[in-house]
């Protein structure tokens, strides 16, 4: 039995009930919290020490909503809106990716998400090589919920290579999550992904409704995004996008839907009464021009609210601190400055994901007994000083690059600042060249 | 003569009338820019290189608003609209600034502004101890335009030892401007900042334009920032807020007009027309929930555009980076994804900072004969790859902590991230004792 000592951190925000915040060490054995605060004396000579000085000691920051088969087209479809973007960029981009591109453009995500202190991701793949996904997150240690993109509308303006039949796509999930749902001590989950109403025949989704609940899986997917997309849907499928989601079962708490950008109030009360989670990606949503969504009134009503930064695309970071920052400042100016206070921000960057991934008993949180997700972030630099209250520092003046140490499931993955497990210069020579190639086959 | 070589930069993004993208050397003579792009050898054997591999090399950042004096209070203010903002905190606080406090202040600022890549700024300071910012300012090697904050309007809310008699506003400006204008070869300068119409008599502004007009300086002033500050100066002066500056004199090339959040078309035509200067300042204007200017419909009227951080206590970085990011962000739900471009952002964070500090012909591009403000931006991280276009690169996935080399004036400031010119370490003890001294004396 292992042991990692956190030493000495200056604030550790436990996000526990209590929202206690603790000075001290905390303490891992193997992948579990065994003591948060105070002073630790290791019980076995097979300990590692990380130096917590001056830093914001904290649950892993989950991201509810990524997508890293797409991080190679970072910069590639700047000013476009979402449904210009999916066909000109997005979508011929995917389907240009093979197995080595996928490998590498999860592997720069992974390098980046990490680096900056997120520990957890509910992602969105794309319609094929979800195996690659699923390696490259098992050898970077990032815990993963992670499906296939499902596309099986005969859209005409979908490249060829991303349609497939239902059944195909049905099977294909399947057997996927059969293959790693649960896998790595559960660091590895599946989750059915649907990629959007417009995408997905209505028997798809009932199927993938009844599929996720008998697997005990979750459902992920995108909804009420941009104003052409829940006109498209409403003229389809004659009712709002929340509503025919509800028909067909893809509402409940175990579905994850990412933005919710145009909601009226019957579909804030459906998501409400079925505790069906809304995944806020604040940056994707101002850059694709899709909106402001309402969180402060989502969070008022009750409703599960997480973060993510989308993807490399349309944001161009995967940064959960530009994230936080967004969601703490974008809302002020319709709710007055008192909405979204840095507290509460935090709180949906850590239980809030990790409710939205079903883990609430397992990480989001700093507890004896849980998970040992954590990171050490650096308040001592000049852009956070002098530092009065640490969820202020955190999420109005630090950044992903005062990350210093990430441990995921016990396991340290980031130590000073260095990623012990993938090599950052490789990561990044496959990353230009597979983009390059990628590219070209677009042509 | 001595020399500065910028060696083998991969982007140099000029900012020049032709927007040209080169790549290879930038070469600095004494203060001046000799050479952009190309090879270059040097002509004396008393130059310094710096390596500019992978770098995206561009004109030093130009923020046209910020308090340097108010950094201490990071994380002091927050959840708070304007008047409270001010009131509660921020004016006590000045109030409470000595002289030595003043200092660690904008140390504190100069750090974070160079390590960040801002070489120039327009600069309001509190009503005493201005002479300390200029002091900073020299040392550190930073650009700055600086005026003594002007608050002669009876206020009962506001504290004492910030209110001073209209005669005595004047003189103190008038001394610091024969003091510091033109000094450092050029590099500070004198602007008269009076606060905002609510803290200045009609009599102050009116002296204030001639007394500018007269010594050839620049004005600095708030505007339209919140929704109840134009409410009250409506009440108290009969007009609109541009309508009463523009009747004191407050309009005009040389005004600098911070936020401008609410206007009317008469307003808006009012800047237009004489040329005023607009500094937005998104961060800030979300965090005091004070709204989204509009921004993209001001450009487009041909009106002058420069970004600017704000004070700590309201933002809560002094980052261009977070500014032009939220500046290219924030205006598309309203104006469409293709609106406010990575590359029109760029200029409005280089030549259009440059524009409003009346030294377009000095700095804000880089251009032969112009003055050798420079910084280096690492593209090589693994949130910024792979890059194809420098402006979105820059825009949207960069961040301040990429700056890798600044050079103002000619000289290096930023060497390898490490600030040449005031001790980090130093400045942070300093920074924090200070601000501790001072929260002590406002109890």
């Amino acid at each position: 039995m292992s042991e990692v000592i956190i030493r000495g951190g200056t604030m550790i925000l436990t996000v526990d009930p209590d929202s206690h915040v603790l000075a001290g060490d905390i303490a891992v054995k193997d992948d579990v919290l065994v003591q948060v605060g105070g002073d630790y004396t290791p019980s076995t000579s097979d300990y590692e020490i990380l130096d917590a000085e001056g830093c914001i000691v904290m649950p892993g920051l989950v991201q509810s909503h990524v997508h890293m088969c797409q991080t190679l087209a970072r910069g590639r479809a700047d000013d476009l809106a979402l449904l210009d973007w999916l066909r000109n960029v997005v979508w011929p981009y995917e389907a240009s990716l093979d197995r080595s591109a996928m490998t590498a453009a999860a592997q720069l995500a992974c390098t980046e998400l990490l680096l900056g202190g997120t520990t957890a991701i509910l992602d969105m793949g794309t319609v094929h090589h979800t195996d690659a996904l699923f390696e490259v997150a098992r050898d970077a240690g990032l815990r993963a919920s992670i499906g296939k993109a499902m596309m099986d509308e005969d859209d005409p303006q979908a490249p060829a290579n991303l349609r497939e039949t239902t059944e195909s796509s049905l099977s294909e999930s399947a057997r996927l999550c059969a293959s790693w749902h649960g896998s790595e001590n559960g660091r590895l989950r599946y989750a059915y992904a649907p990629r959007f109403v417009l995408s997905c025949t209505d028997d798809l989704l009932r199927e993938v409704s009844t599929a996720a609940a008998k697997a005990g899986v979750h459902i992920h997917t995108h909804s009420s995004e941009n104003r052409d997309e829940i006109a498209e849907v409403k003229r389809r499928k004659g009712v709002d996008n929340i509503v025919h989601l509800h028909n067909v079962g893809v509402t409940g708490d175990n579905v994850c839907l990412a933005h919710c950008v145009w909601l009226d109030d019957n579909e804030r009360e459906l998501l409400r009464d079925t505790g069906t989670h809304v995944l806020h990606c604040p940056s994707s949503n101002l850059k694709l021009g899709s909106g402001i969504a309402e969180i402060p009134e989502l969070l008022a009503e009750g409703i599960s609210v997480s973060i993510g930064a989308d993807g490399a695309p349309c944001n161009n970071n995967l940064d959960a601190f530009v994230e936080m920052r967004l969601a703490a400042l974008l809302h002020k100016p319709r709710r007055g400055a008192e909405a979204m206070r840095a507290a509460t921000v935090v709180k949906m960057a850590t239980m809030g994901g990790a409710i939205a991934l079903g883990q609430a008993d397992l990480i989001g949180s700093l507890e004896v007994g849980k998970k040992a997700d954590v990171i050490c972030v650096d308040t001592r630099g000049p852009h956070v000083a002098p530092v009065s209250n640490p969820y202020s520092a955190l999420v109005y003046a630090c950044r992903s690059a005062d990350v210093r140490h990430v441990v995921v499931d016990g396991r340290v993955v980031v130590r000073d600042k260095t990623l012990l497990t993938l090599d950052v210069d490789t990561v990044l020579t496959s990353a230009r060249g597979q983009a390059q190639a990628v590219f070209d086959r677009m042509k």
